[in-house]
């Protein structure tokens, strides 16, 4: 159930409703908003009656929720979700978010060069793996803390907030120390124990649907997040696998579309995993946005034939830079700004 | 093997080529281009010696192809082919194909009233099914010939060309009469019998991607098409089928991007299909340009609720002239008018 | 709806039934079983009022049938349909059918060779395609009719029923003429035109599983040729389309186990094309049977090396031997025989 | 690169081999067989020169592996891994491994019930979970610490070996205290931190493949856990996640025939989870066996309708037994015993 508050209820108000809730046997989780604050209300089995919560004041409509996931459907809030990446950037509103950067930090020259690349392209965050799950245990699997050091001194030196994955509940402590996003890769989409480490951290979450994740358990995914109660979550698509082998993956923007709907949070899109193949990143980074999503993550590499992985998939800072002059074309037919 | 003629041969120079491929004893399908012809050479089971072509003057160049297709391959084009539709209306150059229409032509009034709203929307051609291959054999199976001359009336009336989909080879002849475009469904894309008289028609067939075809399966179907001479084919991505169920299938706006290099065909989209209801038509649309591709198929009905098929995924006409409106804003982005 | 006689009525009281059915405004479908007669009914919209049946004597019960397929449904049968190949040879009783051949008919001598290794194995009826749908137009299509004739012959000389595609209208008649089973080959199996052509025949049909069909469209399928007026349908299970590239095709046995409860028709399996390579088809033709299988196609070629098609995944006839060895020891633990 | 020594080898032998090994800077790792010792060396990244083992005496054989795994393959090893699950249960050997039990241990009662039944019908281990990974917060959790201590209870009593789930990194040591074999959960199979930690404990290791894992991502996931140093590991094919509905997965019995022959790791099946409903479980558990399985994993609950997870594709006890005896049909036919 869900308890919206009327617009003028104080924190008195939904102190009272918060308190009723956890009388009742429940947990009450608290989701603000622009305009009036809801309460998702978890714990139960089966339908809570309306009778009670008669007589708390500020109520100002009870809706019964029957999906599986409470805290993030659209309903749960009264406007979209804007994340908060710092150093001025967000996510969700008129204004796109471009994270571009390499898909591994591979040293201290290659990772500044790529985030003043960015930064002069015109990309609003830095991306860069120091913890990479590899298929193989044979592959290159990250420079670990060296490479998030590495990443806030790119940071400093560029002012774009960094967003990086984190593999693991022992690492998400160090991670959370120096990056500005933590990313749950599409391997770990379903590794539970990690949404709810991530769900204590007080900074924002770059979700990542797994290769065969359905729309619904991706969100799911993010109500575990939420459950624990971090509201700053960014959901990513990044192509699903299919039967098709001439692209890496089948990227799924009616996916995008779907999201868009049923939920309050900001979506973006990977199109360098969604194609697998450096020629397919703009189109497929200008259909993202026509389509309604709210930012883009892109691989780009200073010189992706040494890149250490992914270099297939990774575009040299000048053709970033065409990519981000297509999207300032494409944005404002969807009543966006680049 | 590809010839490439050179762009001086004349008729004499590109007969002389032709011959001489019949001699060798395999069969040459002329390939005309804007700028230069080039010849297939289908029947080998290896690699052909150049040297079987010496002394024959208009020759270019000899491509090697060891694609499983040559007809349908860029290589085998100089450029883009333009497919024309008649009534002034082509694809697969600047100006967008946007086809609109109900999934079924299910009567005189619904139909006609439909092509004037596609007209008056700023649609460019017609579609509606006349026979309709149905999963289960009670379901309404459409209105055959007389749905036929409903589609020829509603052209008299409009202006607009009429596409329509031929389900069998005993009815390719009756709907070659009628429309100005056979459709192949995506249930037909590999019945080989039926691809194989299309091929023999005089007018363009609008193929459509299998619910799990490949992309190179779907070059291979175009490439049947081809090898029986006619060369007036349209590729159609409306979405594959995967294991997520929120949306009637898939749209693979990368496979639009692949086609795009890999063949000299045109390629449009069926966002209808795509996501499978109505308010993510338009979202999928915009992104089908902004991918690259050369036009749209759009269920557009008068009455949706009342539809006999495609109802929940078919846009009423003010929401059609709505998209419409949106693509002329995208269209420029990407060199494309409306 | 389902109309069951009781196990008394005669044709009298059956012929009543009927004519009330047409009365009504509706088609009946007759069913007859070991038992008892079922009717089925088809061209209704929603629900028949049981009423309209009042004083028919001869009806046992009436059953309201929900499903989109209704004459294929277990239901509708009161006992496994067991279909004649004739030649002394059936399926969907105790003893399993096997079905061994070449993929194609490649000529006289090989055809021969191969019916009496299969023969000579232990197998009980012969494949051969001599109509090929192919994925390239380039590739070996097939020796026609005169394939069709070396099937016969190849039948005369050992009593082997014959079992071969049939992969357009125009040719149903030809193949109808010389071969005992038409097979519709899994591109073809929403091909309704053909599927309907098939319905009108008198011989059984062997209906294979599309490689992205769901168990529902596969009987639904059936449920085409059904209504058509052919219950002599054998369903086959031959491996879907999945992200899997190991092996050929991902075979369902799963899909074995639900027709088997959902469907009174025979279920047999192609262990061959599920899995795509020769040493896989004894484990899982083995594992088809343990799951319920009424019987096996398999690809056997005296000399798979030289094979104009299927080469890999065929088995040479001594493997063969070995193969329906195995079965034997198998078939008694699921009250079989070979 | 693999070595492999001569039989004769003595320890002596190996451990100068392994030496020469790291002298030249990769990692041996050795894998003791039956009759010989090989030794994987990784580390490497391109191939290795064989002069570089010259006057190594006990070396036999230098095979260059360009698979991506090594330590996995079936060159790896002279013969069939059987892994001792203790309490003299073994698993790919001509004994079947019969696994049986709950879902999710639910409580003592429940637990002891399942477990009795399981001993009863000739079951040799016990599956419970006790931390159960949920696509929803709000899903019941497990027992955890509690749980594991009613499984190791339920040991006691019945002395059959108890396999449980991991779910993460921070509950490895607890869960190997208690158990017998540690699971690895399909949405982990590629949580590369958890195989690394289970690749460092000394109880065998349950891998079942992930929902869309390839039988190639799988063969790595292993690898993961032997380059550790863990060489007890046991793969589970639970079915894969694909367009058909009707079944909650597709087994892939496809995926065991070429496990089979890729490795030497003992390959067994979860049909319960292969189909999802319990009337499916014993005909694909006749065909795993039948397709060569070394065992299969069975979810058996005392109440199925009362289970908090999983209860529909539960069986009862009493169709347990009758799923043993029908195995034991079935096992003489591929050499094996239950």
């Amino acid at each position: 159930m869900l308890i919206v508050m009327k617009p003028e209820a104080d924190k008195a108000a939904v102190d009272e409703a918060l308190e009723r809730v956890r009388e009742i046997g429940f947990t009450p989780h608290e989701i603000p908003g622009a305009g009036r604050t809801a309460i998702g209300i978890t714990g139960n089995d089966g339908a809570i009656s309306p009778d009670l919560f008669h007589g708390v004041a500020g109520i100002a409509q009870l809706i019964p929720v029957t999906k599986p996931y409470k805290l993030v459907d659209r309903e749960a809030a009264d406007s979209q979700t804007v994340v908060d990446l710092t150093h001025g950037v967000t996510v969700g509103g008129d204004k796109l978010l471009i994270v571009g950067g390499p898909c591994s930090v591979e040293g201290r020259e290659q990772l500044l060069e790529a985030a003043h690349a960015v930064k002069d392209a015109g990309g609003n965050a830095l991306r860069g793996g120091a913890f990479k799950p590899r298929t193989s245990p044979y592959a290159f699997q990250g420079l670990k803390e060296e490479g998030l050091k590495m990443l806030a001194e790119a940071r400093e030196a560029t002012g774009l907030p960094v967003v990086t994955e984190v593999k693991d509940t022992d690492t998400v402590s160090m991670v959370e120390r120096w990056a500005d996003v933590l990313q749950i890769g599409a391997r770990n989409m379903q590794n539970y124990s990690l949404l709810e480490a991530v769900g204590e951290c007080r900074k924002p979450v770059l979700l990542k649907r797994g290769l065969s994740a359905t729309i619904k358990e991706l969100m799911l995914a993010a109500e575990y997040i939420f459950a624990r109660g971090n509201q700053q979550v960014i959901l990513c698509e990044r192509g699903i696998r299919t039967f098709e082998t001439a692209t890496r993956n089948t990227l799924d923007l009616g996916a995008v579309v779907m999201l868009k709907r049923m939920t309050h949070l900001p979506v973006i899109v990977d199109p360098s995993h969604g194609i697998g193949v450096w020629y397919g990143v703009k189109p497929l980074a200008m259909a993202s946005i026509a389509a309604g999503a709210d930012g883009l993550i892109i691989e780009v590499h200073p010189h992706p034939a040494k890149a250490l992985s992914d270099g297939p998939q990774s575009v040299k800072p000048k053709r970033f830079a065409d990519i981000i002059d297509g999207l300032s074309k494409i944005a404002p037919a969807v009543g966006r700004t680049v």
